[in-house]
């Protein structure tokens, strides 16, 4: 569904959205979880109206820290979400009809759902088929936004998360996109020749843009984020961080 | 533009292409440079039709090795090329005019126009203004036509070039989507636990897929991609590497 606007979805997305008979949403708790369903609930209305489709609503199983560790809280979770996917399929799709799932940016990127649902498709052998459609991503917004390129000439670039970032050895980050961060790593990048370009609430309608070395605008980072996150109650963010190059101007 | 087919693009691009009075296309030699070109006549006739706008075709100038190495020779070929934008810019658009250009995939993956359209538009100061709309990539095409995620949970992805995995050492790729490819280095991961994901010609009609431990795929793969560059001339195609993790079965 890309990042939130109906203006994102390709053509290919629309036209599948048409042959699709029930529309399955899952809520979560929080109130930005509310505004992120009504974001969905937006692009079918833009493109379908309001009838010749089901949307059916289920509670999104909440994680429970396991004391066996992350990954098996994880895993954990994983099960209850695969197993309620299997529920509504089964309970609400008729024989030949066709299920949709609006995942958030593209499907592939720190999304387990694809997983989930090869799982359940394979489980089916055949009685469960399913495609995926791809979506334009909070990456590529931060990038078009800040209009700069993701690898400068020759380079690679890393997409990894904020529980990465908050414990590596900051010498490895030469050119990263930073997703997940709850706990503001980029502070870690101070005094290290290293550029930050921050995006919040990409291609919604509050959206905020924050660039420049990171010892420059660590500080208003960090203001700007407590700042819009008291005022919506939640933050959906993303940032690049860059090494400046020997040739490059700070 | 997206990787081909006119069904990648997204509704504001659809919307962009309406407000462009010309578009810039870069004609390079070579047989499936032809064929890239006519993609993007393609995508202009099926969303504009044949009037309302101009299209300007210029010769994209050659990369000429340097003796001063790799870096001097793309600076060089930068600055050629930029120069030909300048030009085209002042030649072809009248005051108040938009000019537009198809870039494959999404503007910010291995493309290095934005950079120079970002030079040219600091250096006319206000007389010229630009804008990005993101595009699907064809690691998003990829991921989606093997049904992968990107990341597994909690893991970084890597997207790289043949150039650099030619030479870097195998352990340290993990999980790495491999672009820029002249020299089939997957190669040199076998005996690794790894698993390949292969795309040719990805969203166009001569599609290939191929994917499995690369062990047991890496001939298939050679001999593949032999027979489809021999067949039209030419060839686009990228991989993900991913080393299978203890969990997973082979
Ligand atoms: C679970 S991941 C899903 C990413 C999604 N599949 C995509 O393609 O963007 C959620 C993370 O994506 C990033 N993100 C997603 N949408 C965003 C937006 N509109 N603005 C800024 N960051 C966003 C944030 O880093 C957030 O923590
Ligand atoms: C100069 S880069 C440009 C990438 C482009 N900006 C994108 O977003 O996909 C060209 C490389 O992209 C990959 N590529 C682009 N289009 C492709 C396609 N349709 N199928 C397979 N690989 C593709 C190949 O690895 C190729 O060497």
């Amino acid at each position: 569904m890309g990042p939130g606007s109906p203006d994102y979805l390709t053509v290919q997305a629309i036209e599948t959205l048409k042959r699709v008979d029930v529309f399955f949403m899952l809520e979560k708790d929080g109130r930005g979880k509310h505004e992120l369903l009504q974001m969905r609930h937006a692009i079918l209305k833009h493109y379908l109206g309001d009838s010749g489709y089901r949307v059916v609503t289920a509670t999104s199983p909440e994680r429970r820290t396991l004391p066996d560790g992350y990954q098996e809280t994880v895993r954990a979770w994983h099960n209850t979400k695969r197993e309620l996917f299997a529920h509504l399929l089964a309970e609400e799709l008729a024989d030949g009809q066709t299920g949709g799932l609006l995942l958030w940016g593209d499907p592939a990127l720190y999304d387990q759902t694809v997983t989930m649902i090869a799982e359940l498709a394979e489980a089916a052998a055949g009685a469960l088929e399913f495609e995926i459609i791809p979506g334009i991503t909070s990456v590529q917004v931060l990038t078009a936004k800040h209009k700069i390129p993701l690898n400068r000439v020759g380079e690679s670039i890393t997409i990894t998360t904020g529980r990465h970032v908050e414990h590596c050895d900051p010498s490895e980050i030469d050119n990263a996109v930073v997703m997940l961060d709850y706990n503001a790593s980029f502070q870690r990048f101070t005094d290290q020749n290293m550029d930050v370009y921050w995006g919040g609430y990409l291609g919604c309608a509050d959206e905020v843009l924050i660039s420049g070395p990171v010892d420059s605008v660590c500080d208003e980072l960090l203001q700007t984020k407590a700042r819009v996150r008291e005022a919506k109650g939640w933050l959906l963010d993303i940032y690049l961080l860059r090494r400046r190059r020997d040739d490059e101007a700070s």
